[in-house]
C-alpha cells in the first residue's frame, strides 16, 4: 500500500543489466543517510537484459529528497551507469483524471476507495461523453465535465479533453470509457493511461462478447487492466482477474459478474501504478 | 460424485421445452416406485428452447431399471413428448481409453484418481504415439499401446486406434495427445472425446503461446476442457481453470503452472462427464 | 439473479422426505397452468431426511399466484404431505433495513448494488449507532436513523430499533454493525438477520484478529456471511470468501483486504437470500 | 523455481535491522565478482525489527562459493553487522525424507513432482507406520521403511526413525503422517519438518472436522502447510489454499476436495522451502 504518512521516497531505476548496480545504488543511499525500507529488482531475459529497481527509502534531511539527492545521484550513479531514473515522493498521491461513459461501477469504486484512503490518488476531474453520472460525481465533491463525442466532433472533443487535463495530471484512468482515444491524443496527453476491459478464455472477437461467451459455454469470465497504446486493447497488461460463471447465468448476469471483476481488477492495477510498482517494458509489464 | 455403490439409475432427458414435462417424468417414476434422489433441469433460451433434465433415482425392483422401466417410459412419456432419453446405471463406471503423447501430468492424474475411486472411470487402454510412458502405465496394470503417427501413416494409425477401441469404450480422453484426430476418426469412433488445452486471457494464436503470454505480461494462465469436434480446440467447453502467474515466472515455469491447472481442470471435466452431468447442446454445454 | 420483470412466482417447500413429492408438486402446478422455469430439490442426510424444493414458475392467470393457487395447494398437496410451504412473488424485492456502525464498505456496496438493480432489495431504512454515515445514506435518498447504544441504554435502543422496523421489513442486514443484538431483539424482530464477519484459517479467538493473523503468518483471510442466532457468529453459514495476503501486508492492509472480501461475500449472501435460494436447516444452510 | 542447472548460490541473511545492510552485502558480492540475479529483503515491524535478505548470485570463480567467499564474508560483513547467515548452493536439491501413513495423495504428488524436476528435492527415504504404500514408493525406486507405531512402542519407533534419518537429510515432510512427533524427536532431528493439515473458516476443533464443517454449512475448505513445532498444528504457516464446496458435497466428497487442496498447498510450501525462500521468524514466516 501507499506510504502516505511517513516521509518516504521511491527511487525508480532502469538501465542495461550489469554487475554492481544494486551495490552502487545502495552505497549512494547509505552514504546520504537514507534508510532503505523496501527494495525490489528484476532483470529481464538474458541477452540484452534490462535491469529494473524500485527502492523505497526514508530520508529525514532538509528539503525534498528528489531535489537534494538528485544532482548527486545523477553525477555519481545515474549517468555513469547509463540509467534512467526518477525520485517519487511517496506521500504525494497521483493527480488523476477519470474518463467514463455510462457504466458507473468502475468509477464509483475508484472514487470510494480514494475517499477511504485506499488508493493513493487525488481525483481532480471526471470527464464523460454522457451527462448521466454528473450527480454521483458531484456527491464526492469532484468536478464533472461533460464532453460529448460524435464521429464528427471527435477531434474537437479530444482537444477539449486535453485542455481540461492541461499539465495538471499524472494519470488518466478509463473507467469503462467507451470511446477510442486517437494516437494523437495519447501522444499529446503524454501521461500513462490505464484501461479496463473484459477478457475471456478463449477470447471472442467482435461484437457481443458476453453473448458469444455464453454461446460457447464459457465457465470463467475475466477482466484485463492495461496501459493504453495505439493498439486498441493490446497494451501491456498490468493485472487480470476472473470470476466463475455457469450456464445458468444469462447474458445480463454475465455482464454483472463481469462488472464486479472489472472494478476490483482496475482498482488493483491503479493502486500498483500509483505506488510506482508497475514498469512497462516492451509489450509487457513488471510489477515490482 | 458418482454413486458407485447404491443401486441408483440416472435418467437423462432432452426435448423441446413445454409445460408439464417435470410433472410427467416424476409421475412416471413415482408410479413405478422409483425414489428421486437428485433432479436437475434447465431450459435453454426462450424461442426454440430445449428442455434438459437429469434425474437420479433409486429403484429396488427386479432386474436392470433401464430394461424394466425403459419400454414403459418410451410408450407413456418419451415418445408422446418427443423426447430423446436414456437410462444410465450409476454404479457402472465409464469404460475409458486415454490417448497421450509425451507429457505425463494429465495421464497420471487420471490414473491415480481412478485408482483411488475418485473418478467413475474404468481405464482399459492407454494409446500413445510415443513409447515413453509405457512403464508408468504398466505400473497401474493397464494395457499400453504404442501407435506411432506420422503424416504418411496417419490414416493407418487411426485405423489401428479404432481397432483397439472396438466398441468396448464409452469415452476417449485426450490427456495431452498432440495429434489432431480426423473428422473421419471422430465419426467412426462415435463416442464422446474430451480434450484439454491451455487458455489465456486474451488468447494467443499460433506457436509458442506460453512465450507469447509472457511477452504480453499475462497475469493469469488457464486451461479449457472441451468435447472434441472437427473445429480444432473449438468444441463445447466443459470446464475451465486458471492460475496466477507473474513476470518472475519464465516460460518453463509458466508451462509447469499450466500443467497443474490442466490436470485439475481435466479431472473435473471427466468426473462431470462420467456422472452424466454434462449435456452438449449446440456449441455450448450445460452442467446439470 | 432476481426475476424482477417477468411475472414469476417462487414456491418454497420443506417437508419430511418421501417418495412422490416432486411428482405431486409438479402435477399441481401443471394442472393449474403454471409453467416451471427453474426447479431445485435437495434431501438432507438419510434417516430423518428433510426434503427441500424451490420451484420458480410462470403463471399468467388473474390475480396473485399466491392468493389464487394457495388454498388449492394447501388442500391438495401441502397439508396431505405435511409440508411447510410459501409462495413468493419474484418481482417483489425484499423490504430491507440495514444496520451499520462506522465502517462504510458493506453499506455502500449494498446501496450501490440495490440502485443498479443488482440486488432484489428495497432498502427503506438505515440504522446506525453512530451519526457518521448519515450524509452518505442521504445521498441515496434513504432514511437514516441514529440510535446510539451504550451498555446502559441497550434495551431502550433495541426497543427504538424494533419500533423503526415495525412490521414493514422482510430482512435486516448487519453491514458491520458492531453491537450484539439480544436474544429478545431477535425473537421480537421475527425476520431473518444476515451478518458478515471476518474469518481466518485457522480461526483466531479474542481481540485483534487481524493482528493475530499477521503474527501467525496467515496467507489467506476470509469473510463469512451467516444468519444471526443467539450464538454470536455461530449461525448457519450462507456464503464465504477469501483473499490472498502476504507478510508484506501490515495490519491496516489486512483489514482493507478483509473489507473487500467482506463486501463481496455479503452481497452474494444477500442476493441469494432475496432470491429465496437459502434454506436454513438445523445449523447449516442449503443454497438451492 | 529452483535453479538446478546454472551455477548459482543463495545467501540468506538475518540480523537486527539497521541502515546500510543492503549496501554492505551488495558491495561485498560485487567486489568478489558475484553477479546478483535476485534479491529480496524484508524488515519486520519497527521497534526490534529484524532484517531478512535472500540474495541469489552467479559466481564463476574456482571452487564452491560458500567455501571460498564464506570466510571473507564472515570477517568483512557477517560478524561486524551481527548477522546470522548461510550460503546455499542453488543446484543442490534438499535431501528429503517423507513420513506418511495411509493416505497417498500428498506422497504421490511430491514423488511425481520431484521426478519431473518441479521440486528441488532428492527423496531418499519414505517412512510409514503402515505397509500399504510400499509398492507405490518402490515404483519410484525409493527406499520404503515400515516403522509401526503404537502407544507402547512410540519411543522405540521414534528412535528407529531418527536412526533412519541419520544426518543425511535436510528436510522431513509429513505427507499426511497421522502420528504426533514428540518434542524429543523434533529436538534430536534438528532439521525443518513441514506438515500439512486441513483448515476451515472457521476452525473446527475435535474429531470429524469434515463432518462438523458440513453440519455448519461451510462453503470453503482449506489446507495449511506449516513448520512443525511442539504446539501441534500451531507452527508458523508457510502456505494455505482453499477450495469451494457446497451442501451437495457429502463428507466423503469434502474429504476428496480437501485432499486436492492439501496436495497442491503442500507442494507449494515444499518448493518455497527448498528454494530457501521461507524464513520462520517468531511464530510467523516471511516468504522472500
Amino acid at each position: 500500500m501507499a506510504d502516505l504518512e511517513t516521509p518516504r521516497t521511491r527511487l525508480l531505476v532502469s538501465c542495461p543489466d550489469r554487475q554492481g548496480i544494486i551495490a552502487e545504488v545502495s552505497r549512494f543511499l547509505n552514504e546520504h543517510d537514507a534508510n532503505i525500507v523496501e527494495n525490489n529488482q528484476y532483470s529481464t531475459e538474458p541477452g540484452e537484459s534490462v535491469f529494473l529497481q524500485r527502492t523505497v527509502f526514508e530520508w529525514t534531511g532538509e528539503g525534498e529528497a528528489a531535489e537534494v539527492l538528485g544532482p548527486a545521484f545523477a553525477a555519481e550513479v545515474g549517468e555513469p551507469l547509463g540509467m534512467e531514473w526518477r525520485f517519487e515522493d511517496a506521500r504525494r498521491p497521483k493527480r488523476t483524471a477519470i474518463f467514463v461513459s455510462r457504466y458507473d461501477h468502475c468509477l464509483l469504486d475508484l472514487l470510494w476507495r480514494a475517499r477511504r484512503g485506499e488508493l493513493p490518488i487525488d481525483v481532480g476531474l471526471v470527464v464523460s461523453n454522457h451527462p448521466d453520472l454528473g450527480a454521483d460525481v458531484a456527491s464526492f465533491g469532484i468536478p464533472f465535465e461533460h464532453v460529448p463525442v460524435t464521429k464528427e466532433t471527435k477531434a474537437e472533443a479530444e482537444s477539449r479533453q486535453l485542455e481540461l487535463l492541461g499539465d495538471e495530471y499524472d494519470l488518466v484512468v478509463l473507467a469503462r470509457y467507451m470511446q477510442i482515444l486517437s494516437g494523437g491524443f495519447l501522444a499529446r496527453a503524454g501521461i500513462p493511461i490505464i484501461n479496463i476491459h473484459h477478457s475471456f478464455l478463449p477470447a471472442f472477437a467482435g461484437a457481443g462478447p458476453y453473448r458469444q461467451a455464453r454461446e460457447r459455454g464459457v465457465k470463467l469470465i475475466g477482466a484485463t487492466a492495461h496501459y493504453v497504446t495505439e493498439d486498441l486493447d493490446e497494451g501491456p497488461i498490468i493485472e487480470q482477474g476472473v470470476v466463475r460463471v455457469s450456464h445458468r447465468d444469462d447474458a445480463i448476469e454475465l455482464e454483472r459478474r463481469g462488472a464486479d471483476v472489472e472494478r476490483t481488477t482496475l482498482a488493483r492495477a491503479v493502486a500498483w501504478h500509483c505506488e510506482d510498482r508497475v514498469v512497462a517494458t516492451g509489450a509487457t509489464t513488471v510489477v515490482l
